[in-house]
């Protein structure tokens, strides 16, 4: 909690924010950066982005009158200060955690979150269409869109900014540009114009020139065309001037800046200034992520999104635990790009959150960061294949979302061997419903040609991506949950599994329990306790979501008359459904078949352990669940007339 | 055919265009577009495209080395001429039709087809895939993306664009500009920069410029840079020259243009010229669709995709056929939007194929046609949705896939009241695999909280509309196929349906068959073929997909044990998928369910009827496959103790 002698325990709400003098602003900045620095040590979250916009959110809440005036932050990590303005600063130590404040925006959370977020370049869009209702009813509060410069790698936000040039809405969007596209160690600038942007910013006339301009924007009114017709007169031929702004201006938005984004006084001046302006606004702002925290502004990377740390060294304590799939796959891609020539790995702005960074420092030439750009990776990747190469696409299950199309249209149709790897399949933990990954094997089992893999462990990834980069000509995936693996000695030599064949791990002659991917194990520690119970449950290991062993299902439905599946996914349209289709496709009936896994919505954020807990996929949810079945259904012989194979 | 004294007679492949003298290509040209015109008056298939883009073509067969040198052609409608030059000017005259040549670009039909098309805005992404693998294997060919300016409303060809100027391929974008981003009849020009691009095509003194520029890339091999260094000679402070090639400079390519597109010799020279470039060029040049066929020129949107037409008055027989889904939608928005001011409608740059250019014509107002950007159209809806406007939002099923995860994340996950309206849903004919909406009803089943309908018939689709805008607070989709509605009587009034109830159409005793969408009317053909047959079927109209009719469910059980379920959609997750969930929810067992629907797999192009034939969906092949079930399933129970009810 803020001390009762600091501004910050004064403000609430962005109206107390608002009562302070200007004079009193600086220092509000400081004290919610301190704020911040304090809470997400003890906590963790998302650090960087939202120091990087502490004078930015402080500005903006006290330039415009929020809520009547509607913020839409783009993506969410920066959201931090916008949330300790609002309302929820005393819960910022709840953040993340069950039960408590979400990481990202959160329309339910607040009603100055506008609009939810957790992906990237939606926000443009978004503010858009509340501008268009506004009109409509005739309302004159004002509409700002914050998007980093990552967002303006991604397709979506261009489609929202040529619409808003179009529709010539008041729309003012503000380009929070902290030169921070990817979170490489690396980091390669991803965005193109960054390089045209730097050319501009060095020349000492460009920044004469822009002064000048600013100073004019407060004499004329119709400024923008004033200075191209005074522009004009330079030069029969040049028709306007260069400036990091052309490109919006061109699509039809007033552009300002580059400012100072840390100068949280002009800043202000500059919102007062422009939020009457007419028509669609932007304001490009240059910071720095992780600004005033030495350890966030030494390793921009580290400090994006961050385990609880010592606020002195920034250090999180080392953990013991299993290397994480992330890493599991990135060693592994190292191993095969040395074997196989003619594999790559491709990532959308994500290399260490997917370990292709292993990847890229091993064989930089075999890695492509395509910034945050889903569908363009998916149909470079299908032009790759087209010749041959066999590209691995490492993106979230959350994120490959954005690449469906491509993935149904440029690469199943057309027979390509494209390999999907998704990370973070199932329910991630802290990050919540925006990231979970609980559609994608229901989004993937309906793409014709799609070869579907999980992994038990770390061991099965890797002969699963070995087997995945085998010649073939169809797209395969690979989904695999966010967190530690299993810590198992490693099986050095990677062998390809045989195509949509299962293992039985456990035999037993009371029920069939079909489980796929890491649930696996939890599918072993139930049957544990369900065997103290009295309840002998064989335990498959799919592997394959598709092709599905129907050979297995076949011979399980000769000895089994009830079955359950487990999944990490929704039970709407995933495994289980592939193996009620299945059984409907072999024309077996007198089975009964319960599905386990994810409901149909959304769950909130809390530890993977707390959300397994409460959906009932931990060991003790799942033998639960499965003994209940049983008795509801007891079996049609008695146990001792049924033979465990 | 062309006759034995033409150039085009001579032409089977771009090798033997090549071995003709350039004098020559004007008359190549005047053929390939007399025969082209030829070709589609009888066919149909789309024709405004192609005629803009014959000297294009020409000049690109002739001056790159294909197939060698690669051309990427976007989306694919103007891919005729490109057809006729590379070998399939023969069938030709089959294309769109079953077994015939596809009406896009496909890679298993031609070596020519580098790259499979049908969608929009995938070319960039493609060839910079191609041009990797290239470099990987040090080849030294060219690869060309020829990409229309309405491509450049859709924000994945930025994604493309932004990518390639970073990796600094070689690689040739041909932005083929003829300001035809929307086919709407009023034709609002879409993408923003085309009002820049005016600006500068109409001052002299700019055209003056360029040609002199033009003429410097002879002289001067750094020719980029050494502009730029002229120019800042003019005044400080001034960094370069306004072209329309600015915003594309700024990302890293060479932009030359804009040329007249109808010049074949001059594009012949361009090509030549610039083909030894290194690094990423983009070449703009302009030409008009339709171009050389004056009933085409006349009206672009309606030679755009036509049915056969009169040669000399470019007019198609009038058809008698009852109004097609499109237009019952359309006319229905209309009345809707007339009681409820809350409701608006939005299209994806295409207002007459959804109906929308309807309501375009009655509430212009209401209407937003937001370009080629299915995502952001729906995250735009979304931003309105937040202030209580109810956004319909018709996208063809097939583009729909675009906006997977704007619908997860943006709408489904805010419970947002957006709806969707599908065309095209189903089998789509003569277009194809690419355009096939074969996968909605899997995709949309496991997003939380849809609402998914399909009418069986046009006042059916007036109640389901009908119901989407009432008051709620998640979305909701609503599915229908191309083609023309059964012509019933129009019932005035449209009603809200009970959500999540079924229709039972006919009873019978022996099998039980639910159906959903307009194959409800072949299933109740079907069930009148199978009577005669003397098995009783009993059809239910599903009329919900999500939520499904539970209590319709339990009561089928308890009075069928075979069961089946048809579908214009994959049997993967679709709605049969989803009775087997509900089935294995209700804990009901010894049923034999038969799903019936679309193969796991894509459907070449055909007429509706043909490909209904194909799949067996056409009232015949449901039958003759209802009893083959019930002769493998024989009844538990003789018919005769089982009641209909």
């Amino acid at each position: 909690m803020p001390q009762e002698s600091t501004l910050l325990h004064q403000i609430n709400l962005p109206a107390d924010l608002r009562k302070l003098d200007k004079s009193q602003l600086r220092n509000v900045c400081n004290e919610v950066r301190e704020f911040l620095v304090d809470s997400v040590s003890k906590t963790g979250g998302h650090l960087g982005a939202g120091l990087g916009a502490v004078e930015l959110t402080v500005a903006l809440h006290y330039a415009f009158n929020t809520p009547k005036d509607k913020l839409v932050w783009d993506t969410g990590h920066q959201a931090y200060p916008h949330k300790i303005l609002t309302g929820r600063k005393d819960r910022l130590h709840t953040i993340r955690q069950l039960g408590g404040i979400s990481g990202f925006l959160k329309r339910e959370e607040s009603e100055y979150d506008v609009f939810g977020a957790g992906h990237a370049n939606t926000a443009i869009s978004a503010a858009l269409g509340v501008a268009a209702a506004r009109d409509f009813e005739k309302e004159d509060y004002k509409v700002v869109a914050i998007v980093g410069d990552g967002s303006l790698t991604g397709g979506m936000a261009y489609e929202g900014l040529n619409n808003a040039g179009l529709l010539k809405k008041d729309i003012i969007v503000i380009l929070n540009d902290n030169k921070m596209v990817s979170l490489s160690a690396s980091n390669p600038r991803l965005w193109s114009l960054h390089d045209y942007f730097s050319v501009a910013f060095t020349s000492p006339s460009y920044n004469k020139f822009r002064t000048n301009m600013w100073e004019m924007t407060g004499k004329l009114d119709a400024f923008g065309d004033r200075i191209r017709t005074a522009a004009s007169k330079f030069e029969k031929g040049l028709k306007a001037i260069v400036t990091p702004g052309m490109m919006f201006e061109a699509i039809g938005f007033r552009y300002f800046g580059p400012f100072n984004g840390h100068n949280v006084l002009k800043l202000v001046e500059i919102f007062n200034h422009v939020k009457e302006f007419k028509g669609p606004i932007l304001i490009h702002v240059t910071t720095e992520k992780g600004k005033g925290y030495a350890p966030a502004e030494a390793d921009l990377s580290k400090l994006h999104g961050v385990s609880p740390f010592d606020k002195v060294t920034g250090i999180s304590p080392k953990s013991e635990a299993p290397p994480a799939y992330t890493n599991i796959f990135g060693n592994a891609m190292v191993e095969i790009c040395k074997e196989n020539p003619k594999v790559v790995g491709i990532t959308a702005a994500m290399p260490d959150g997917t370990g292709l960074n292993i990847l890229q420092k091993n064989y930089p030439e075999k890695f492509f960061d395509v910034g945050i750009a889903e569908q363009h990776a998916v149909t470079f990747a299908a032009g790759m294949s087209t010749e041959g190469y066999i590209p691995v696409v490492a993106i979230y299950s959350t994120f490959l979302q954005r690449a469906f199309d491509q993935i149904v249209h440029d690469v199943s149709l057309q027979n390509l061997h494209v390999v999907f790897v998704m990370d973070r399949g199932g329910l991630v933990g802290a990050d919540g419903p925006t990231h979970h990954g609980t559609l994608d094997l229901s989004y993937l089992r309906c793409v014709p040609g799609m070869m579907i893999m999980a992994p038990k462990d770390e061991n099965e990834l890797r002969d699963m991506l070995y087997t995945a980069v085998q010649e073939r000509k169809s797209p395969v995936a690979i989904r695999y949950p966010r967190g530690n693996s299993l810590g198992l000695p490693k099986k050095e030599k990677m062998e390809a599994l045989e195509i949509g064949t299962s293992q039985t791990l456990r035999t037993g002659n009371d029920v069939a329990v079909i489980a796929v991917g890491t649930l696996v194990n939890n599918a072993l520690k139930a049957a544990e306790l369900l065997e103290k119970e009295g309840i002998l449950a064989e335990v498959v290991n799919a592997r394959f979501v598709k092709p599905i062993d129907k050979k297995m299902l076949s011979a399980v439905a000769g000895r089994f008359q009830r079955i359950v599946t487990i999944e990490e996914n929704s039970i709407v349209g995933g495994f289980g459904s592939g193996v009620l289709e299945a059984y409907a496709e072999l024309g077996l009936s007198n089975l009964t078949i319960k599905l386990i896994g994810l409901p149909d919505g959304f769950i909130d954020h809390g530890t993977p352990a707390e959300l397994h807990k409460i959906t009932k996929l931990d060991a003790e949810g799942l033998a639960d669940t499965i003994k209940k079945f049983c008795n509801q259904h007891p079996a049609a012989q008695p146990i001792e007339n049924r033979k465990a194979q």
